[in-house]
């Protein structure tokens, strides 16, 4: 069997590794050629854990490869938008972590670029990729829970980032809420069109003075009528919480939590089992191999990515429009968001 | 053991015929001696299942009676509050369902009038009383979970009413949610400030047709900060759905739905058991006792009711600021409604 | 309506009191008429938390009483065939606890006299009235898991009773065993015929030296090729486990404890519930109301009672057979029981 | 980072294949170099799916080679023993897949040969090697439950193999209830004694024809008192079932079965979720990981093989017991299989 496509690794942090490894050893369709990362001795680390043979501290050496076919790009969230106009300029098929951009302007230029560009560009929507969320879809899809009228998704971290890392998150609902926002355009089929939040800070009180909130509770409108919450918090302190529920006309489904093992324990205080996975590389272990083996045989078949850059789009849309919502203490509109696009990217990067 | 106090039934429907029940059998400090009815073979019927030796059609028979000490009002909603005034001059304690009346002015009138009686006045909200919240609630008081900062209360009929009882329902705010604003008080010990809704028609057309709506999600944001939603349907095909769940600083606690039997059947189509408990009566069996036998115990010891005539009156001002916000599709404060009370109290009725 | 058959109290502890309270109150078609106990002051005490009108200190007076037409007996073990017999010679229908007797020639020649006398004779098995097991033996029955193949049943008390308890009780197999060998025949449809016991003292010493074992596993082959374990113990420090699993062609039925109440608790330690309900009395509430309204329906109607005597004798049968097992250290055919039968009895009250 | 050791695998089907992937992607430290299977095309596929650059129809290349440290031994049970003693004597360590043989003078010769060669020599129990059973181990060994004093082990196949391979097998006992003879001393950390058995023909009967048996009940009893039931059927139609259940003085431990996903689907005919994994390779995918990766650190750090022969030898002894108890229908002591070794030995591959 070939080696398949040669990829490059640009930004070698946290999920960057996550897709070292599996590069290395459980996609085989792909081969990880080239590890790029601003820091050259933690590149050169990362190459030698998983057997890659060059390294660079410097993304342009992984453009200006012709034998690279595909960039995933895990690098600091500022650079992803700027990282992918000049791939797609150099030709590469993109993978692109979220958000693409928290300026929609930028992200709105960059969808463009790469569009001309004619490259597959995918966005790390992982959850979609997920086998409880994707039996999720699939009930929907087949009718099995009938026609759907409300769903509930909750989302929540187990313990809150560094404080240094919230200054420049973007802000709950760009960094956290964005994959719910993604979820519930995945599961129910249809768009959002109205979003309201309430939010707060109930977690740390220094996440506050950073000009953000730890805990939200937001409403979203489908236009099909569905409506559904989403509850976000940075702090469950039994492990990370990552649920959905749908209501429909012929039943409802939901999902529980995984968990490492299925033992259960009984003694005269209760019956109990062990904490959730509360790590989301452990959690979410086969759906970042499924997501970016996705998206290598996209590039292999030629065939459309599963997720476009238009849905790392709208994801961003209503990340600023449940921001918005906050601020302005009202239900917003999807299409207020595009129309006042300009004013509120001013803000986008600073309110939250 | 004495026979306990003499109480008369006004109303022998439904709830009424369940208090007639467990007032025969399994509440022994009290006597059923009277049920009244405005259909008189109905209440005959009821007296004859219970061995209760008096009738009548009447329910003034019931106020003029001395040896009656109490009264339990499960008569049609829109006379809860005149009959309470009357057995209130009348001397007797009260026990009266929900709502107490679909009009505040008329509300605020019957608690004063009972207030300045100095009788017993208790409201029906029996699910404090399940042994299911009940344990939410000690949870939340005993710092179990530590400062709780989100809710969610999932409450679900199995099937829409007749549209007939619809249309004089007072909607699904005052007929269904009005239980959910209690539940959520009672958990989180703080008041409701402000509340969202979002709501349609999903369950039946009909429904809309008579003005009212069958599916809600409504936030809620309390004083103490925490952040809450409500969802209420009229339709969950696989039985009565009551949950709550609640996050707090420590951890979480959650109820599942209560189930007729605990077996698990496996298949090679699946793991299944059968469906929840579908019938509120199955379902709340010894909430309806334990809330008549705290009413009776509070006459006895002379000590104040568990549920008061202020928690019946805001649950009731909580439903109008509900299909207040559904109306203007905006956040209501309570307070506005207290303030504009005069003109909500005109389209209450009427607007769902 | 009339107040139903008239029935006597024989026994009024433990068990006598749950039946004094559910003929008082739960189960309208029979009036309990008269409280004998041994004790008179614990008659009287009975009699008045339930408005009997009636009470003695001698069984005679119930059997002597024209008005009275059913007894049930619920005193001593060692009492219940001589009291069976005697009501039987009156010509009273007979609700008996287990065992009938501990002796199966005095069990049999016991069920002579009832079978004689043409009264109605049940014994108090009632977990077969119970939903989770009337849930697994509906399964059986109508084929939801096909061909039954493996059973397991899971019989564990929360804590041992005392030491004089056990002295008397006849041993483990008589005392506790005795209700899942009826378990095992009512859910497989068909007869032990041989039982194979390995069985210790781990939790308390002293039931050893007082002759007794406090666990045991037994395995049983029904005639029907069925093979299933037994397995008991005095001490489940969680609560009453009472649990079944039976294996099919077609799927398997597994049934779970009852809990008080249905709350879930995550924290940093683990995902909790409140341990299962741990009292039998609490347990089985609803079952003990369904077999004596079961024994009340079958006198009215004249139909057979839906668990006779000829059930009793078998459990005591198995029990006679797995001591025998324990002792011989060998697999023992229930019919070597009953033809080595004078020999066994006089063994069965000491030897284990 | 180096290749790691040298590994040959001899066998390439189901169990080896798995063992190949494995080697191939995820157990960094060996490398797989040789692919032996009698077989030569099929050799060459499996070391074309994970690039391995050397294939042989025949195991002594493997042991030939000086370059080969270690041999994983999958290919048919009966050369297990005798490829085992030949790697032996060319100072391979050794991976053996089981049983090491079906006849105990074989593989007591296999052991002592081993022994003498003094390479490391490793069983293929992964079970023990599983989350579940593992955390099972630990509240045994940290005492979380207490003292243990029952055990119930359930493991039943999704359906049975063919009868070609039932009958090479060695049957039911040394095919199926290997496994969980070694994990009933896995857990309790004690030797089974004794064991009753009692088995018969319920899911097809060609696999009675062909001498074996399909369903099958066990009972040990351990030298330190306590007592288990092992439960085996080559049939659950709802998937692999393998749990584990253990009661001590403190409390009780059991294992749920492991599900694709953690979806529940609520309707009207009941709350559902999809059947558990229903292949071993994905419901085990990780201890076959660990077990390798286990081994391969005992050769590296030179320290003993978590799983040794005497493991393998052991359960072998338990399985004849097992098969004898069903033959001669009574306890058999395990000493009883040793003192009678060769007579056994006689019949063990026939006898059922």
């Amino acid at each position: 069997m070939p080696d398949g496509i040669n990829v490059a690794l640009i930004g070698g942090e946290r999920i960057g590794r996550v897709h070292a490894q599996n590069l290395a050893h459980r996609i085989p369709s792909a081969k990880l050629s080239l590890v790029v990362d601003t820091d050259f001795d933690a590149a050169q680390r990362l190459a030698g854990l998983f057997d890659v043979g060059r390294v660079s501290n410097d993304y342009r050496e992984a453009l200006a490869d012709p034998s690279i076919e595909a960039v995933l790009i895990c690098s600091s969230t500022d650079t992803h938008a700027a990282i992918s106009r000049q791939a797609a300029h150099a030709g590469k098929h993109i993978f692109c972590e979220l958000p693409i951009s928290q300026s929609l302007a930028e992200l709105d230029e960059t969808l463009r670029v790469v569009d001309n560009a004619g490259v597959k560009f995918q966005v790390g929507f992982n959850r979609r990729f997920d086998a409880n969320f994707k039996r999720v879809h699939e009930a929907i899809r087949s009718g099995e829970i009938g026609e759907p009228s409300l769903l509930h998704i909750v989302s929540r971290d187990p313990a809150p980032p560094s404080i240094d890392y919230i200054r420049t998150s973007g802000g709950l609902f760009l960094d956290v809420s964005i994959h719910d926002f993604d979820m519930a355009r995945y599961l129910i089929g249809a768009e959002v069109e109205e979003i309201f939040t309430m939010a707060g800070v109930r977690v740390d009180p220094r996440i506050g003075q950073a000009g953000d909130v730890d805990t939200a509770l937001m409403m979203v409108r489908f236009t099909n009528g569905v409506i559904g919450s989403i509850d976000n918090s940075r702090r469950a302190v039994y492990g990370l919480d990552q649920r959905v529920e749908v209501l429909g006309s012929a039943g409802s489904i939901a999902t529980l939590n995984n968990y490492a093992n299925q033992a259960i324990v009984s003694d005269n205080t209760g019956v109990r089992r062990d904490v959730p996975l509360n790590f989301f590389m452990d959690r979410y272990t086969d759906s970042f191999i499924a997501e970016v083996s996705a998206f290598v045989d996209a590039i292999l078949r030629d065939a459309p990515v599963p997720v476009s850059g238009e849905d790392g789009r709208i994801s961003v849309v209503m990340a600023l429009a449940a921001a918005q919502s906050h601020r302005e203490h009202r239900p917003v509109r999807l299409d207020e968001v595009l129309v006042e696009r300009k004013g509120l990217q001013e803000r986008a990067g600073s309110a939250f």
